[in-house]
């Protein structure tokens, strides 16, 4: 029937041949990053090569946070009672919500705000003031600043870093950059977080806040993959898994050479 | 109580320092790719450049392959319903099991088998004979070997030549190649599909065969969030979704700059 | 650490002994039904037995419709990939969202805007007036009202008898006939369908909104626990499940004795 | 096309009308249990009035046990990052696996075994002591026997209880209790847990192993409403759940009147 048509503009399937976007996959395995595919497929066309390793960066910050985060004790408990490695992880995905992974786009959402503010002629510091000011009168907290563990959150630091090389820092990096800032000077210093930062690239970058806890998810998807390898090697099925009684007993610390 | 202590060796976390396998992460930002995080954070090392350039197309090999896999067809029906983006993503890896995407271990198995015949002295060519004829026997398909729609599988191709350029093609991918060649000469041409060729280069890489489907889905996430984003903007909620009667309206056929 | 300690008011566990809400659940078990048990433990009491019949019609109200609703196909679609039965049902649950299966907390949540009007003084007649109204001029369907099916729903029609029979029908029930009359009366009828007459019976027994899809997805796992059974022993794997190709060829038409 | 078409023997929906098995759903409502409306949607016959008390005994049995089981902690895990509650469901049945639930449906495959035994002439007394000495002799513990809380299961023996008096009780609860007695000759008592007697009541009914864990998921879906309701009442969001931490505060010992 008629109304049941409908098109897509992501992938084209032929006999013998499969186009991304337009570009043929073979053609893109080995030439682009799987940063670069990534955007290319999110958003149509290829990004520069800076973008690229930008894209990267921003999934290699996400790939790891140790044991204690509720999604990854969500894959470790089904991982425990005999789960399937895609069931972990599915497991996994339910646990990244609004509290968890979801101060990504939340902080888009406020950035954006905030770049509105200075598309329509105020400093970054004032937009910031602005927003600070009125999350505070709201009695809200503000996503993407603050860390339960870190201070000062070297993911942060080092992607802000990455996306002025590239270029790609614009108004939401200076807002969120400027909200440190007003923080500090109201005397409650919070830093940048690792979502926050990432809210920042994203947006600057021009995706969708809806978007959002997906690159969290497919990053993380790496780390889960390892959680669940190391349960079923290292543990007994069905035990308690209790995050408080867990050391680390990987390599010492080590620099990239 | 003692007996709830447990170690990981994955990822340390003390306040403002984060470190995976022993590197910080914010080290390994814009200094290693994805795919060689991936790498480390699975195995425990960094594995060398031309490496990581493989693992990085493997993983692009499989980003997306249109509307009709079962599990994009999942990820859509639950984006119709109103599910919120991880819900849709939870819904795909559920999807991808044995006969969708677990290909790529049965074959990861199968290769294990000649492999050990290679290292017990056998020509590829005779391990690969020996492999179709029991399975023939058995009356069991070979996993990683034919497609329903293509015939010849470029992403397989160009894996493999990848491999090979690494140095990282050995045994496994010799008896992959091996079983094509013997069932042409039976008769029965069969290609080796991308799930095969993606189970030879893990295979030979050192990969369990337990993390097949994690690296599927890793890659498949970007994908699905594309599908998401699609259905949200271009199509009503609760539509019927209907695989065959989607044509496809992206960009022109066009290659890589 | 004590910030760690919390309380729970549901189960206790202790050996050899079993109590839900204080009631040991040996007793339970042949004394309760099914029905009066979920409401004990969502409430924390016992129901009297003409609401435990109330609540048993209205799970079995939800238990299957057939082979197209999208969280139907969904578990299709997983089972046919070889998703072990757990994984098909939690996918299914998964596309149980706003547009279905949600109307039953938007419904409840539209209801208690009524029954607010009622307590106030108005009639029924008068607060589903104002409903109407309010919905239309913005421009938002009603929730719990129509069907693309069905032009009289005889789930609704037989739950509220049945709400009418137990003395719990109030004033939920009351606004959600009147909005019925009211939708008539202007020229667009539409029947309250099994969502609308479940979320007005809910609303009327003092059930959260919050809880409404968790009564579907408890109801319709029976279903789909058909559903899986019957993909298995009739189906071949990896199959396209066309929605609209599908025959029923069940039992001809019969009473209950 | 011809090859796409497919029946389906559970539910016929055409306007106006929806038959379960070929009764309208409408006239099984209120007419019988949920416990008989689930026996016929997976068997396709309504069961006698005692079957169906039976079948609702059998998921009472099931409704809920507490903070501890794997799958509740995912329940809360999710919870408290903020999802849905549809997605805390699946969380819940995601973790319903092998090491936890799954004993029922390797217990039915054990008490088959015996049962089979009892066909060819056997008493139970021989097949319990021939399937026990077999389990040792490979090592294997005994799937429904024993469990880490309990010595007595009072599930289990009002379960029976119960089964006898439906008429219910066959070869597989005969061998099942043929196992108790003979694990106690041995010295080794284990109590029939409640998972070995619900596998002994499903095999006796005729069910098919394959469903056993969507019983104890249906049935548990009930219980994770209840826990969802009370996180989100009680708790804050991204709070450490510990279980050994949790206290019962509900109701005090009481009997249903």
């Amino acid at each position: 029937m008629a109304d049941n048509t409908w098109a897509s503009a992501i992938t084209s399937v032929v006999p013998n041949q499969i186009r991304v976007r337009g570009y043929r996959i073979d053609e893109l395995m080995g030439r682009v990053s799987f940063g670069e595919a990534v955007y290319l497929i999110l958003r149509g066309e290829l990004p520069g090569a800076a973008v690229g390793r930008l894209m990267e960066a921003m999934i290699v910050a996400s790939i790891d946070h140790g044991v204690t985060p509720p999604s990854t004790l969500a894959v470790r408990n089904a991982a425990t009672t005999g789960a399937p490695l895609n069931a972990c992880i599915a497991a996994g995905a339910l646990a990244v919500n609004r509290h968890h992974g979801g101060a990504v786009e939340d902080c888009m959402r406020l950035l954006a705000r905030g770049a509105e503010r200075v598309a329509a002629g105020e400093t970054a510091a004032s937009a910031a003031g602005a927003l600070v000011a009125a999350e505070k009168a709201a009695a809200r907290r503000l996503p993407g600043f603050g860390h339960r563990v870190h201070t000062y959150d070297p993911r942060s630091h080092r992607l802000l870093a990455l996306a002025k090389e590239a270029g790609a820092a614009g108004p939401h990096v200076a807002v969120a950059e400027a909200i440190v800032a007003a923080l500090a000077r109201g005397g409650k210093a919070l830093p940048l977080n690792v979502d926050g930062a990432i809210a920042a690239v994203l947006a600057d970058l021009g995706f969708a806040p809806e978007l959002a806890n997906g690159f969290f998810i497919l990053a993380r998807t790496a780390g889960w993959m390892a959680h669940v390898a190391e349960e079923l090697s290292r543990e007994k099925p069905m035990r308690r898994i209790d995050q408080q009684s867990c050391a680390y007993d990987g390599p010492p610390p080590r620099d990239v050479a």
